[in-house]
């Protein structure tokens, strides 16, 4: 992989990157600018890494492009810095959890850690939770457990960009599954996907470039197949997984219908369109809530509660190799989830990780208000 | 809905449909052949249940239509219809379950019993199966929770048709996943879907017409996109939900993955594409096995143990008619899924459930064997 950076470098600088920052420098920054409206040292390493995690695995939307963003909410008062997560109920194998409007990147790992806890004691732990924030991606979350030889689960829902098959109205968000599974010898299986057909980051990707969509991502304001990269922007919206109901869009609905209904009913957060938007300002100003905040769903399960660890872990060993050794498609290779962000990780660790402009703007932005060095290369 | 009843039986007609089988007495029909290959009444009556509930709500292909195999399993010695379905090893939340070669029809039932047993103790109960057959519908199983005012889960994995994304090799079945969530005055929302773009049974349907599949729901020999509804008898393969990979086939392919390793890695059982078919002969010979029989995974959450279950299904009675009252598509309208099975179970038992010839050839054909009155309408 390493032998090709300097061709990714010269890709990079055509997409806009003016900046490949290093991964300690980038991570210790973010500390810092959490550290500056009020995180204890504590959340602000654990935010940090989350944070930083997206961007060393190549899921950049949900990384530092998104700092600003989780300050904006502290702005409009939507962020408690020193929030006080507690248990509100609980069981011996579940729990529910307010998070105090914390950060979702402090608040579900910590319902992780509950989670894990419980698996102990009862064989599996699962929490809902209310009144917390943007998370992240799914699968830092649901990673932790793996270690632990647990199955781990992360679900969150997000606000309304997808619309339910036939329908006009956006009314779920892009609502991501992930699910980490450990193995032995191979890398820990790690799904982590919206139940959309495509991330918005990819719409963003052909907005920039001026490009049309392929069929099956979004609709128009209409509810009819659209290719505009715009859609959204223009009273469009996201088409479930699946696209249309010739190819299963209504599995991809059910799909963002089960993680909203466990985030956010079982949990009493918001649900459906009703939940709140990352950080724009429309939102401060919306009076309607069914609930608290954004919900997140947390699971971990422990392998030996079923069978012996280690004869689990030799059995994935099993399944991973086969799938992976399956005979391909001519010139393509069968993959396991998890797999490209895996190897993506090693690289930008070591290589540095690369920001486009306006994500390098922002984050100096922040630099000058809270009077912070800004050296992240 | 009965008004069209008429219209429906024309088009059945034309579909090869020649009997309109009456529902109570389809079922007892069912249970005098589980009978006669040695099941109890009580076995005999809850396989008979969840097979016809199968076709009272429209899932035709899950139904009566495989009872003949079911002897067909029991003739090759697969099927044990006295099984000793025991706890294997368990904790407060979680079981393995052996199904002792047992129908899974009643193996999958009684999962789920002990599932919410534990749920009623630790909050959630999730019971891992090895060693049993093809359970039916996915849905009926998870709908026995619900009542008890629990979310209920329950996933198996199938015999090898379908490639993971790039694959030209068949590893996953068509896995389904059910999730089951109550509501108070509002139906209960019920989620019962295979993790591929489309059912096998929809390609049956195309060739029997003769035409072709629309794009995105098979692929050839080679991997290579295909219209061939006969695909899979050429070698071909039917696609993950997504269809390929710039429409999410990846995640098609997360998803059947998680439910393989849930339903077998974890369970014991065989996984992937040692997932033993329903119940063609050439499977008999087939030696290679790396575990026991099929899987499933059943798994109950207890509402309460979150928050009060009247709150939380207050809050799924302002879901569900918040998402079916959406301003839809012209023409069309949003429904919630579990809602077209429901209105044609209503439907069908009050005027009967049409079966289409060879089906009523195959029952016959059992009523001859086993020496029994062949009266279902």
């Amino acid at each position: 992989m390493s032998n090709y950076f300097p061709i990714l470098i010269f890709i990079f600088a055509f997409l806009q990157i003016y900046m490949i920052a290093n991964y300690t420098l980038l991570k210790q920054y973010v500390i810092s600018v959490f550290e500056s409206i009020g995180c204890n040292e504590q959340d602000a390493i654990l935010a940090a890494d989350v944070l930083v995690s997206a961007d060393s695995r190549g899921i950049d939307s949900h990384g530092v492009a998104r700092l600003a963003g989780y300050i904006r909410l502290f702005d409009h008062g939507r962020l408690n810095p020193k929030p006080n997560i507690k248990i509100l109920h609980e069981s011996p194998s579940t729990a529910l959890v307010d998070g105090d409007r914390g950060l979702g990147l402090v608040v579900a790992p910590k319902a992780m850690e509950i989670a894990c806890g419980k698996a102990n004691v009862a064989g599996t732990g699962w929490v809902a939770v209310q009144n917390s924030n943007h998370f992240g991606i799914a699968g830092y979350h649901a990673m932790m457990a793996a270690s632990q030889d647990m199955i781990g689960w992360a679900m969150t829902h997000a606000a309304p960009l997808v619309t339910p098959t036939f329908s006009r109205e956006r009314l779920l968000g892009t609502n991501p599954i992930a699910v980490s599974i450990p193995a032995l010898h191979e890398p820990t299986f790690l799904a982590d996907f919206a139940s959309t057909a495509v991330a918005y980051g990819k719409l963003e990707i052909l907005q920039r470039k001026g490009l049309d969509t392929p069929d099956g991502w979004v609709q128009d304001a209409n509810g009819m197949p659209s290719n505009d990269a715009f859609a959204i922007k223009n009273g469009g919206a996201l088409l479930p997984l699946g696209g249309d109901r010739e190819h299963g869009s209504h599995k991809g609905y059910a799909l963002g219908a089960i993680v909203d209904l466990l985030s956010g009913v079982l949990s009493g957060a918001n649900f459906g369109p009703w939940v709140p938007p990352f950080a724009t300002a429309g939102f401060m100003n919306a009076g309607e809530t069914v609930g608290k905040g954004t919900g997140h769903f947390i699971g971990a399960m422990r392998i030996d509660a079923f069978r012996p660890a280690i004869e689990f872990k030799k059995d994935m060993d099993i399944w991973i190799q086969r799938f992976r050794n399956a005979e391909a498609v001519e010139g393509q290779k069968v993959i396991i989830p998890g797999d490209p962000e895996r190897v993506l990780e090693v690289e930008r660790k070591a290589n540095g990780i690369p920001l486009i402009d306006p994500v390098v703007e922002d984050l100096k932005a922040l630099s000058v208000r809270f009077n912070l060095d800004f050296k992240i290369a």
